[in-house]
């Protein structure tokens, strides 16, 4: 229990790395949006594997399948159902892992908590797992846009210590996309492909952090006290897989400044709209979006599958050591940043609907 | 909608700065339980205001009354609700709040949101919402130390600059509460003190860290893939009023680390049990729980009220300033403490009851 | 586990017969909604025990607190909470019931679940539980009437054999409070008074049904294909007290007729709208409203306490007698009819903000 | 928003009637449970339609996949997807329902909630989507047999005014399939098809009552208020296509007795078990089971698609006729009873893993 998110536009996902495939049931979608296979592929080819040198070269063409709710490239307003078929499933590779548990992967708690699992590739907890939530992001990125505007960017903000610099009024995909570590600073993301293409070499891994940030989002959406905007944008990226740590707006390094020096000063700007100076709260507060860009970042680790040599036991309680063999990233960040789009498309979506539903109705009847 | 919380220990909070109390509904404890309202106190009493000089010297006796769900001592398995009333209401501190709008609050939001709010205090978006949750917490803790013997301790970590050292196996909740800003490190906990006698003085404020160790917390659970147990707990640490920012384990600066630095390794221990050599993972891996401590960071930014003159603007759109008079903290971290231990302690016995609900019933029957 | 009902309207209900006392917080109200104690009261007065001599002595004034969400008589988009305190708790009364199992009352299987319950009065299965129910329903009642005019009138359609002529199209509410059995036929009203009072004299009770109409309820609430919306309303009528049977429109008569003669055709009236020229149906088709009346029936057994010596057994396990001294209803119909209208508001009013969510948002921008 | 079911048992069913397929993802079984395709193919052939002379003649095999969620026949506790692909569409057979809206049928209700639907079949309202949940059923099922030798036994109980007669404690599952309308009452059942048989000829249709008894249901089952047992099981037997009443124990006629006569006196059996001398209440008191056969009737009207001409309007607002071309059942009630028991088995399971949640902790560990 677990694989459903959101409350009125609900994802539900399945699948595993190796077996029949993965997918999502996406429920709660508002009728007669266009939407087609091709859309949704796009963002799937952002995730997928073997897109570039930095990345695992492990080959899933990853082609989506709609099986239902949509007609006539029309959404029914009923469940979306979308599949992808599992290819390139070299289980031979997991073998030593049927008995021998990866440091910093799932295989030891999984087999705690259900006493089986699927020992080939990551199993469930494979990032495969994410394909169906990539998916049902693409229709809630495009759900987003018809109603209001919203447009959402992301980008690999930090690669170990290389960090970029990025303006998060203009960066756009196109920046996003014009490099294979899909770093819109142009100078950094050189630095960070190399850095990356030498810990490759090194059977290492590194990590770092995604920055995304959510443009024209109304005012209004999030629904205190459980259910803040930020703390369903926290949950929703730290349910992915390698992610340590999110933060919004200044996060930890606004605990070194005062109030005075933290606080957003309002003002009126030209069309008579309450606005910030400044953004240190990241677009949303209180638990409700004021207007302003919403700016979260998300810390993923190293890769936990390395090519070196580490310590760990068996499933029956021998110490032993183990050296990967699976094919896997070196960095994950390039991969996760169409996953943490994803995700913070679907909690906006979610939430501007729970919003209509609330205090639409309200709008139109009571003064 | 957002006021609730949990899957099988479902809590509900009401109630307003001011007003008829603030309160809870707890739903699904387990029968049996032996609990009092003293117990339920002495969190309250860590929660409270007025507690210390350097937290904000509103007076609330902050008692509590539990309305139904316990008979003679012991809890039934219906509804434990439990109501507190407010005391110290004087709104007319908040007269200029009425129009004018505080910098980094909540009052603009809502307004956005509601079309109405409560302009005394931070109404609904008061911290007064969080008695309810540490009431709540109370419970979730005895529940989690009568099943498994769970300990949750928390504490100050860091106040602006200020880092504490603490051993997250041997602090307890005697050394968090042998001092004013619930800060274990005595020696860094004077300064701490002093730096917040000195920004109350200045009429500003500070931020800082609170971190929080689980101990002894069974291996198994956190539902993959978007329950995981860091997802719940992220989701219940930014829904706390301030908090900027989540982490786990070895967190942001994980990310500095290649992946042969930061794997934990495993090793079987004198018992013959699985454990971890690090603990960079934080107690989780691919979302359970495995055994080792838990171990979380909320980062919690300056109190946004604050004494200082802002520039800020009315509800009817004209531009002004605002120099806060209500009484308030000039850091919430040592209050903060006792909120982010009671969220701890709700995600994992939430997260106990599911596991014992799944898997529980197949312990005893699939083989 | 199962105190709370609705998706975007959610109430909790808490309380037992005897303690604090009961009621109910509503999370995802619309805001601005003019509210008052005065409103909830009238149908709490109507639900309240000792209003007649057909209906249980117990004394109870059933008075409510709004503690919290209301401001100024508007509801604030925040849980509001309800509380009304016991008061005529005769404990004494019940002493006999804290060894014996009263048949068909849910004493014996409250045990077995909990290992303890409240054996004062029906403790949590008492009928004062649905005072949540029916305070929230004031609201959703509300909120039907100021959005779309929904009306819902319910009354006594049976008691026993005793069968009311009702026309769905102009039964008022005054029609039902004209008598103190609140069937809407006054002729048929007069012997089923006499027959509850020859029943009550003989220690004895009955049952009967119970039927509620709601007109104006647009079309298009209800969601295929778990929550349609008569499986809703089922849900919500089969957790009231006593309920045995639930049926929509033709019900289980229907199973009576062909399909030639049972089905609904369609028509255009006067003003171009799509109408049906029966209504077998009850209003919805599919799990969708359909514009027409909905028309629900609720089955209601007789009333299990009984003066009447029955045999059952103790806690311990010892074959006895019980003869019931606790006061009670002769029949729960009359006092039953304002929370059948309750759950009624609360499913559609649940269900119209669930459209406003998916649909709403869609309406405006999806051609 | 509503094709989810079940708070710790969760399903998710998917697809239309003409369209890539249908399906179910199955959230929250427990791990380790031996589950074939071929078990869940045996419960989905006596689901699928060309079955015998009696039931619609349209050709599915309805051969299902299990995608995920199942590695070496076992359950992994992660979601369990099952594909059946749609194969005998003929959509011809529904050019003229793309304008003419079909009596009693869910054509003009989504038409209106949605602004849109899939013309061919009854699209999401199609029987076939309950292919999803008889599927999810056969593993709720297998479930209950083996932790707690649960069965259940439906059938058919009435076709229109011919009434069987069932012993509730002898009744089996071959005794059901004994004959094509899945009555046990061998001489009633040639009466039923014989009946239907002449109907089918009229170009016409009928109705009846399923009924279906669960035995050996472990005392303690069912969540009060909202989630009482017969509460759920009301919901989900009005999710079903074509249900117009549920009752359970007593039901309607229940209404007709006095409460001496209706009350299940207790007594202690030759185990030292409290039992219950008669049954009327169902298996259910106060929303928890209690250890007796637990009963209910399901009614479902006629078949809303007939060859017999009637009238009915156009999707633009014009007044017409339509008879029916597509391939349809006379009766659906044959083909009801595995459906029937599957939302019965998946009630129950969810119920038994949420008691086993709440109270299954607590049986460990308070006194």
């Amino acid at each position: 229990m677990g694989s459903s998110f959101g409350r009125l536009l609900q994802i539900s996902t399945f699948g595993e790395s190796h077996g029949g495939g993965v997918g999502v049931v996406i429920d709660g979608c508002p009728p007669r949006l266009e939407i087609s296979e091709v859309e949704i592929q796009y963002e799937l080819d952002r995730r997928k594997p073997g897109q570039s040198r930095i990345v695992t070269p492990r080959k899933e063409n990853d082609t989506c399948e709609i099986i239902s709710g949509v007609f006539e490239g029309k959404t029914l307003g009923t469940p979306i159902a979308i599949l992808v078929r599992n290819q390139d499933a070299r289980s031979q590779d997991y073998n030593e892992m049927w008995s021998k548990f990866r440091p910093s992967h799932a295989d030891a708690t999984y087999e705690a908590k259900y006493g089986i699992r699927n020992p080939n590739g990551g199993g469930r907890a494979s990032a495969r797992e994410t394909i169906g939530r990539v998916a049902a992001g693409a229709i809630a990125k495009k759900i987003l846009q018809g109603v209001a505007g919203v447009e959402i960017v992301g980008y690999v903000k930090k690669i170990k210590h290389l960090e970029a610099v990025v303006n998060h009024d203009t960066v756009t995909l196109e920046d996003v996309e014009s490099n294979i570590v899909r770093c819109p600073d142009a100078h950094c993301a050189e630095k960070m492909i190399a850095l990356i293409d030498e810990i490759r070499k090194e059977q290492d891994s590194i990590g770092g952090i995604v920055e995304v940030v959510a443009r024209n989002v109304p005012k209004g959406l999030g629904e205190p006290v459980f259910d803040k905007l930020e703390a369903d944008l926290a949950k929703a990226m730290m349910s992915l897989p390698a992610s340590k740590g999110f933060e919004i707006g200044s996060g930890f390094d606004g605990t070194l400044l005062t109030g005075s020096e933290h606080n957003d000063e309002y003002y009126i700007d030209d069309t008579g709209n309450i606005r910030t100076t400044t953004n240190r709260s990241g677009g949303i507060q209180g638990g409700i979006s004021n207007g302003e860009n919403i700016i979260i970042r998300v810390a993923f680790k190293p890769t936990a599958t390395i090519g070196k040599e580490q310590r760990t036991v068996t499933k029956d309680g021998q110490e032993t050591v183990l050296a990967a063999k699976g094919r896997h990233d070196p960095c994950v960040l390039p991969r996760a940043v169409p996953m943490v789009e994803a995700m913070m498309a679907l909690v906006l979506c979610d939430h501007l609907l729970r919003y209509q539903g609330q205090c639409g109705t309200s709008d139109r009847f009571f003064p």
